[in-house]
């Protein structure tokens, strides 16, 4: 890695840290310069526009997410393998990278034009492969159901993980993940809890 | 209703409306008072201050929630029928109050000193709620587990929804939410896929 591609990663990184503590607008170019160590001229140099860091920040994971999802999906490999595969990677990438994640998830509303349009096309790509595998899976008679309400299901109970998740926590994020998968998988009934919903709500 | 309590009501959704579009810290007192039709004098009369304004859009549906939760989980019922009318009641919420729910997903970490307190004590109790009727469900032998994480997993294929569900939708709330206790208390294995499941954990 060059020179000045250290510099960039490390302009991402605080701007990132940035952005996720006092938000996208919250953020001032002084403050960006300031936290980055380059005057005025030189930071803009770097990074072009304040849009295009954002752009850089919220698409790189999200773009990494889906070169991974994309390639697993073609696998040999039965749905419930990677549908956890697809977990952990998204645990550990919302663990890793949590002030970029965090910035996606609150900012992008803030981008433009094509880059705005870029980064939802790569939020839609990566719901697609979440959905081949789950249909896969129906396919293979393993998983009961395929549809859009599942997938917001499932990327929400994720998702919201870049609230609670902390890097210093006690859980490793593929533990995380594997109980995320067991819960979505199998439920919380016991046979006893089956049989008692299944009168339940035969009369509701 | 007085004319006065009218106001404040006025008032509150059309800055709800605001916060949600533009972001708390977008949206001056300028555009507050025009868009509810208000000198600045008149304005501060009924909000006192712009961060009460933010903190009566954030508590408001969070305290009723909590009011018919606290309620709830008193009641004589089966675990299961508790979970299926809190999940009921919060996606209603949800798709209700948009704007106010979006304000306080955004925002809340704006509010400063007893306010924010107050708020974050609500979304506690909530939090306690749930975990009140998952432990009747282990206590009564038809829910497997009431944790944190699973908490955590509950409340984010939840609130995630406010991200996607929209006013004028074709499914009504009560349906979302009976599809997600669904998911929640059976999976999406089949009995196949569970036989699958079991070997393949087996070896990893």
């Amino acid at each position: 890695m060059s020179g000045s591609d250290d510099k960039w990663e490390q302009i991402l990184r605080v701007a990132a840290r940035l952005f996720a503590q006092r938000g996208y607008h919250g953020t001032g170019m002084t403050e960006l310069g300031d936290a980055a160590g380059l005057q005025r001229g030189a930071l803009y140099y770097y990074i072009r526009s304040k849009e295009n860091l954002l752009y850089e920040i919220s698409s790189r994971h999200v773009a990494e997410m889906v070169d991974f999802g994309e390639r697993l999906a073609k696998e040999e490999r039965p749905a419930t393998d990677k549908l956890l595969r697809l977990s952990e990677r998204l645990i550990r990438t919302i663990h890793d990278d949590l002030d970029e994640v965090t910035v996606f998830f609150r900012e992008i509303g803030a981008l433009t034009g094509e880059r705005r349009q870029r980064v939802f096309e790569l939020r839609d790509r990566f719901e697609e492969v979440w959905m081949s595998i789950l249909q896969q899976g129906v396919s293979e008679g393993t998983f009961r159901r395929a549809d859009p309400l599942l997938i917001k299901a499932v990327l929400g109970m994720h998702n919201y993980s870049y609230l609670w998740l902390r890097p210093d926590g006690k859980m490793q994020p593929e533990e995380v993940a594997r109980y995320f998968c067991e819960l979505l998988f199998r439920g919380i009934l016991t046979e006893t809890g089956d049989a008692e919903y299944r009168s339940f709500t035969a009369n509701s």
